[in-house]
């Protein structure tokens, strides 16, 4: 007997994202005895609510293939939060009854810790009103927040474009900093938890040092430390890369973007931290600086994934079919480190109870001492996460990304559901 | 008879400047029954006026072989533009001091419009003071903006990545358009002229199109247009990509990064276009936007860099050392495209009387009617120049850059100057 499937992707996408639905749908389809038809939602768990969901199964094997090395979300993503089943009862309701009317057995759902719950929660609740669907979690973030994994796929890539990123500026900065820039100012995200900007840290080396300055979101800023370390810096090596995440804030929680900024106007503007670190290194020092916000491109940079990544993006999702062909439900393919050096992983298997709504940040020991950079036992974490390069084909000095076709599975409730 | 060489890079450095380095050093050592050694200004030309000169013939045919793929300026670069004859006699008459001192017979110089004038001065006073040197300059810039050539070595990787950069961060937006961002803003170098702009718009094809609108330093800022434009993408394709120049100014000349800004405390705030625009955005449509601001990321982007790009700045250096050697004298090799389907290019010979203190604009016909894109004649101008990749090595996931040893050479003037 088969049973269809259902895959959507949720929140904030990423370079690999599209790596974990190739897993899902090339895996699913050597399995067609079990498994009918892979649905996606389109943009997400908001398509599956409105039934409108895309069949995957008029896609070419090679335009699934070419998922693998496609950023963003394929099939759309979003950016809707399931509530408690109390308070979400109408919408919980609703997509049981649009998994029974398109046969869907198997739910998988690709995001961070929000979708981890709602994952949990429709697993429950299709138990409770008598149309079980076995509900698997695949998991996605740039932010590497989720519990119970080493790693989350999709930081890796955006690990290794914020390093690269920040080596070539820092170079470039080393080359000019005589006479010209000479604090180098580059924002990247991160709100609650600083792994992105500790990826920066990883520009430096002991065999080629650059005098990096990293601000993570779990250091409350302290203006005339930092300004002390950027002089020191400069006397000492020409220079200064700051790594500054987005969610840098003082010592009473405020952000350091919301600087109040007014245009001529007197309207309000919404600034970046990088420009104002700018203006501060300006006014304390004189320095003349320059300063970049990655935003987007960091997490969308599929020309520069890293090898690992994309290799773990796409086994969470094969190993998600293969464990709701084995009968488990509420659980997450998880991903395990089974050695350092040479390193090495497997795929585990979390319960979803234990993922979801759990942030996981940054061990207070990879940061140093200082506050300022990374520890020994960060890089050795990091490293691997980065390694290995895994290049799209190109077409015409552009990656050759593929665009699926996304046709519509016909509607067969008639009810409409009001977001 | 052997004479010496002199090589300094100038100005901003690129992606691939050292490739320039490479093709000269390269061919310099190919040649040492006439070539005795390569010396690099420090810093430039500033190294050369404190007789402050590296000794390249230290460093291994290894590490001279790894500057084609490594960005930045491996000896260091400046901002420092000679003036007229008369008002800078001093110091041109100090490098002719530092030439005979070291018995230098040729002169590299890597840079832009200023340095190609310099270069030419160099020549001719050599001649007066009767210590003639041959002069080549050997073409540079990220702007595009040299005459005589068809393009400029660094354009073409800086197209590459911000034409790339675009792609996956609009892929990134149109993801999550229906419940996220819908406009997405990113900054990108051109003061004066539109080049690297206009390669954001190369991210769209036919076959696969993506809502850009291209804001040109050429073209004046109208804000109600603009807004419509936005209004107008965002309603037929759900979302809008703005790819624009940090030289966009206003039809009064005033730059638009320019914005009167102030914080909390009613300090002057330097912002750039990107926030600008999308405090625009906001205020006139409420739609949700996010911005980047690429900065020196564009133009160090070695680990993206365009294959056609690598090899012209290697062929114009090593030419540079062919045109010296066969007497030539006040030269720039230069790029000639002599067919454009399939593309082929070779080196052609500029005079530097031609180049000199001239600025090459985007030619009218290459932005499109609306002003807000490009022509097919652009279009199939760009092609070429990002087409091909020529990837680094790379080593615990970041690419292995080479550094130099940068040993000095000893001096030999008594003679202190100050810059």
């Amino acid at each position: 007997m088969t049973r269809n499937a259902l895959y959507a992707q949720s929140g904030g996408v990423t370079a690999v994202i599209n790596a974990s639905a190739c897993g899902i749908i090339e895996t699913a389809r050597k399995h067609n005895d079990r498994i009918g038809k892979v649905f996606a939602g389109r943009n997400g768990i908001v398509g599956v609510l409105k039934e409108d969901l895309i069949d995957t199964s008029v896609e070419s094997t090679d335009a699934i293939s070419r998922l693998r090395s496609t950023p963003s979300g394929a099939f759309g993503s979003c950016r809707y939060k399931l509530k408690s089943i109390e308070e979400s009862r109408l919408a919980y309701g609703r997509l049981i009854d649009v998994f029974a009317a398109h046969d869907i057995g198997y739910f998988f759902y690709n995001g961070g810790g929000d979708s981890a719950d709602t994952c949990l929660k429709i697993a429950r609740l299709s138990q409770d009103m008598g149309y079980p669907v076995q509900a698997i979690h695949v998991p996605k973030t740039v932010d590497n927040d989720l519990p119970e994994t080493d790693n989350c796929p999709g930081f890796g890539s955006a690990a290794k474009y914020i390093a690269t990123s920040t080596l070539e500026a820092s170079l470039d900065v080393a080359s000019m900093a005589m006479s010209s820039t000479k604090v180098f100012i580059i924002e990247v995200m991160g709100r609650h938890a600083g792994w992105i900007a500790a990826a920066g840290a990883m520009a430096s080396s002991a065999e080629h040092p650059i005098p990096t300055i990293i601000l993570f979101p779990e250091i409350p800023f302290d203006r005339g430390r930092f300004i002390d370390r950027v002089r020191d810096a400069v006397s000492s090596s020409g220079y200064a890369t700051v790594v500054v995440s987005e969610g840098l804030s003082d010592e009473n929680g405020r952000f350091l973007s919301d600087q109040g900024l007014t245009d001529a106007f007197g309207h309000k503007q919404l600034g970046g931290v990088a420009p104002a670190l700018a203006a501060m290194v300006m006014q304390e020092t004189g320095y003349k600086y320059h300063w970049a916000v990655a935003d987007y491109l960091q997490r969308s940079a599929r020309h520069i994934a890293s090898k690992t990544d994309v290799e773990q993006a796409y086994a969470v999702g094969r190993a998600a079919v293969e464990m709701a062909l084995e009968g488990e439900n509420s659980v997450m393919p998880s991903i395990v480190r089974t050695d350092n050096d040479p390193y090495r992983w497997e795929i585990g298997k979390a319960r979803l109870e234990d993922v979801a709504n759990i942030e996981k940040k940054m061990p207070r020991d990879y940061i140093d001492a200082s506050g300022y950079g990374i520890t020994r036992a960060c890089r050795d974490y990091l490293r691997p996460l980065m390694e290995g390069e895994d290049y799209p084909a190109y077409r015409n000095g552009l990656p050759n990304y593929v665009r699926l076709q996304n046709v519509s599975v016909p509607r067969k409730l008639d009810t409409d559901f009001r977001i």
